[in-house]
């Protein structure tokens, strides 16, 4: 079959095969791709142009509201799932954000459930109607998970029995269809998965579309484009070292990453599965902070553990939002960590975070953890401890060659022993406890313990291609398993966030980040800020951001 | 210092030094001593000779009464230590079944506890005056951990350095005293840990203090034997591959091993820490059912998750039992795994409960999961993955040998390559998921899934030792990480549990196993069972044993 075909014209082939899926009224002139392409933002009016003011107004509602109007019967779900499905068509052409197309089934989804609710008044779910997009990791029946692999094109994971390709759905798949989910697309990610950009040999290069001198961030970045060009409301993503972090905050959007064992990753294509002790996480990305939380809720109450024994039973916690949604909460700030200090615009992000907070009534103090670059060593190791051999066997499927920005990590190259394999896990574990006591000595000084930790997720805000040099900010937070949410705070501002001549970089990598920031370049840029907490606390991280947006916007309104 | 001492003397200076602890006034005569050694069963009548009937009154009552008494001072926390101690002490004299005595520092603190609730009318805690006995895997200031390494005499963690040595304590034993226990006592566990008998080379050997000819089991051995002879009511064990359970079962007592994660097993000394895929939980053995929920709920209820971060945040769920105390439960039950059958005792033990449930009205179904064969393979290969240098950087410390019955499993080699590990991991996920469809495909009969499974905890009652060939029936539970709690059922009886000469072996193993079974020896064993839950269950499975309990008592009144 098309073995004998090169594995460019594999990945033409395909490229061409899911444009061929956008219905006709629906694809742009070349002249509008060619305006496109020399468009700075690609976001708001922009990709607005390309649509009716009807689907301007339902593509721009967030989740809360579409499930609302569903069911109130104020809207069809045929008519939400025709504004996104044709938004994120004109996504896809502008910013190359798919990998998957199927809203013909979406459309014919959407109708069932329609019918349903006409019939019995009731919805399927709370879900009901609501468009949710995917990352290319997550098996939808009928299509392919390339997860950017092109000898994975045709299929899922790889699998050559014909009987079994396109037979596959995720468990988490299954779960939002039952709360009345519609799936219409899944969306890019990077080779390998472990890369702050999205780029493969499939699709070629996802950008940010705030900026398009930026990148959109990784792995979850088709989910973090195709929120911020508003083609989705609510999407799922994964994160094993920021993953869903680094794409909400490059491109202005909400995220939620819990700890591991919260929501199912059963039958979820991944790198490496075999490495099972520093997990990847599913996560939420939304347009709204109560997206998220409607995601968490709706696919909880579907009891994921009976079905996935790898997830910890514990049930959506309402109850927690009411204990947070005071004021006088402890925040802990990171400002840099001692390796790689976050750009201006970063850093102005911070502190607007920070004044907020403080006039609310909030109180914060300097978080000075154990050093981050420990956890990056250990959790690092632990992501390239088996020689790159996962990535390279997906490779060879097809002979595609490793993409040149990941040479340097993805060498193939011999697994590490055993015994440096348990002596880092003990490490990790150390580390973890480590910082947990520094978490609970914060109680020192009025015996209240820090709730929060507002830190960076990345030392810029998103990045030039090419130039993610320090991941620690997310990664640490994988080491620990912390839960955390990404909240959008502002934009570079080349007027304000001016070059700090008088930086002293503390490192060579430092150095290299700092001479990385370009204030032209970075212009336009979304600012996020991700909020931490401890394990298994993600309804409290959620009701903390949601404390956290509502200073930022009586601060605004000052 | 000792360093220049043989191993042999300086095991020999700890025996005594051990013995020195027990008062003069509550040593026994080298004539009751040799009578010990003579007698068949050590357990009731023969213990009890050695003790006032007051003493007697107090060490045969159950822990909630206990606590109870204490709080409403009919009893106080001094006279309860003081009976308890003293029949540890006769218990170790005759049975061998402790690595450290602190009785001073235990009616000290009872003493300061009788003062405490004297003064403020207040107990301490939900234990309060309670005493507790540990394995010697826990840590407690100013004792030796030797976990039965010659190399750790007079220290914890073979740690040299003297400022440190007998400061540390594991958070459990933190835990248990911030709520009130009394520690007093440390006990007897095998070499290594991962051994179903009690032996090392500094005490010797623990037996089983029913039957003389049997093990005690292990590897929280001393825990079972000392609970068995009414030493204590309520002690703390761990179990990687059946350490709560199996001496539990082979000592006629109750236990619970919780879902590892569900209580803190920071700064517990162990085996081959760095191998975190299946790790060992902090378990509960007692006298009685009531003993094991009250530990559980009072050392949840100091949120043990704050301290330890690898602890999920799940309180006690009082409210869960109340679901289960009820008729109609369905339970499965596991004969026999195609590789090893029961001995006669067990089958009847299965028998009995079996019936008892049926007759309080639940259901019964056979219960086939995937072989057991399976998972027990997988296991072994991560308890072995290193090639056993943990064991043997202990060992080396001292120069002591390992033990005969160990030089099979435990013969120094080369790590496993960390491809295979991860293969394996692959595995051991996919048989948790295999296991986890089998549970859920139950409710296809009626709709209803079984609640709990009832299984063996070993082919055989107790085990002559040298004969422990089949440990698939516990570490099947522990590769799912699953909730257990063990009920003891009947006594091996030579008249009843005739051996079954039509049994066909399916395996060589089979065949040793059975040829093993001696009516005679086995005669006066107790029989306990393994009730199963999912993970994360502890209470669900505890109110299930409940429920058990009370069948088994109304099926021998009939």
């Amino acid at each position: 079959m098309e073995i004998s075909q090169s594995w460019e014209a594999r990945a033409a082939a395909k490229r061409a095969d899911t444009l061929e899926k956008i219905p006709e009224g629906w694809r742009l002139s070349p002249a509008d791709l060619a305006r496109a392409k020399s468009q700075r933002d690609l976001t708001g009016a922009f990709i607005e142009q390309f649509l009716t003011l009807g689907e301007i107004a339902i593509t721009t509602k967030d989740s809360i509201d579409l499930v609302n109007e569903i069911r109130e019967k104020q809207l069809t779900a045929v008519q939400v799932t025709t504004a996104f499905c044709k938004r994120a068509a004109v996504a896809h052409q502008v910013n190359n954000c798919l990998h998957e197309i199927f809203f013909t089934r979406a459309l014919t989804r959407a109708a069932q459930l329609d019918a349903h609710l006409a019939t019995t008044n009731s919805p399927v779910g709370p879900l009901h109607g609501l468009p949710i997009s995917l990352k290319d990791q997550f098996h939808v029946k009928g299509v392919d998970t390339t997860m950017g692999y092109i000898g994975w094109i045709g299929r899922n994971l790889g699998v050559t029995d014909p009987a079994q390709t396109h037979h596959i759905e995720s468990q988490l798949t299954t779960e939002l269809l039952s709360v009345g989910a519609v799936l219409y697309c899944k969306t890019s990610l990077p080779q390998t998965l472990l890369f702050g950009e999205t780029k493969n040999n499939i699709i070629g290069e996802t950008l940010n579309p705030h900026n398009q001198h930026l990148s959109c961030g990784g792995s979850s970045g088709g989910e973090g484009a195709l929120l911020a060009l508003g083609g989705s409301n609510l999407g799922v993503g994964t994160d094993i070292g920021g993953s869903v972090r680094i794409p909400a905050a490059f491109n202005g959007v909400f995220a939620l990453k819990p700890t591991p064992e919260r929501l199912s990753y059963r039958d979820v294509a991944n790198t490496n599965p075999g490495q099972n002790t520093y997990r990847s996480t599913v996560g939420f990305l939304s347009t709204s902070l109560g997206g998220l939380e409607l995601g968490l809720r709706a696919v909880l109450g579907t009891k994921p553990w009976v079905r996935d024994p790898a997830v910890v039973p514990i049930p959506f916690r309402g109850e927690v939002a009411g204990e947070y949604r005071r004021s006088a909460l402890n925040f802990g700030v990171l400002w840099a960590d001692h390796a790689v200090g976050p750009h201006p615009p970063v850093l102005r992000g911070l502190r607007e975070v920070v004044e907020a907070l403080r006039q609310a009534g909030h109180k914060v103090v300097d978080w000075e953890p154990p050093l981050q670059a420990t956890a990056k060593r250990i959790h690092f190791s632990f992501l390239f401890a088996d020689g790159a051999h996962d990535v390279h066997s997906h490779l060879t499927l097809s002979g595609e060659p490793l993409l040149p920005d990941l040479e340097g990590s993805f060498k193939l190259g011999d697994p590490i022993p055993l015994a440096e394999y348990q002596d880092l896990t003990l490490q990790g574990l150390d580390y973890e406890r480590a910082y947990s006591d520094y978490w609970n000595s914060t109680a020192a000084a009025d015996g209240q313990v820090v709730d929060a930790v507002i830190m960076p997720v990345a030392p810029h805000a998103a990045v030039i291609p090419g130039k993610y040099y320090h991941t620690a900010y997310t990664e640490v937070i994988n080491l620990m398993n912390y839960s955390a949410a990404v909240i959008p705070v502002t934009k570079a501002n080349k007027t304000v966030d001016v070059v700090d001549a008088s930086y002293q970089p503390v490192s060579e990598v430092d150095r290299m980040n700092w001479d990385a920031y370009d204030p032209d370049i970075y212009h336009g840029a979304p600012v996020g800020v991700q909020l931490v907490a401890r394990k298994f606390e993600e309804e409290k991280i959620l009701a903390i951001a949601g404390v956290a947006m509502e200073a930022l916007k009586a601060f605004r309104n000052k």
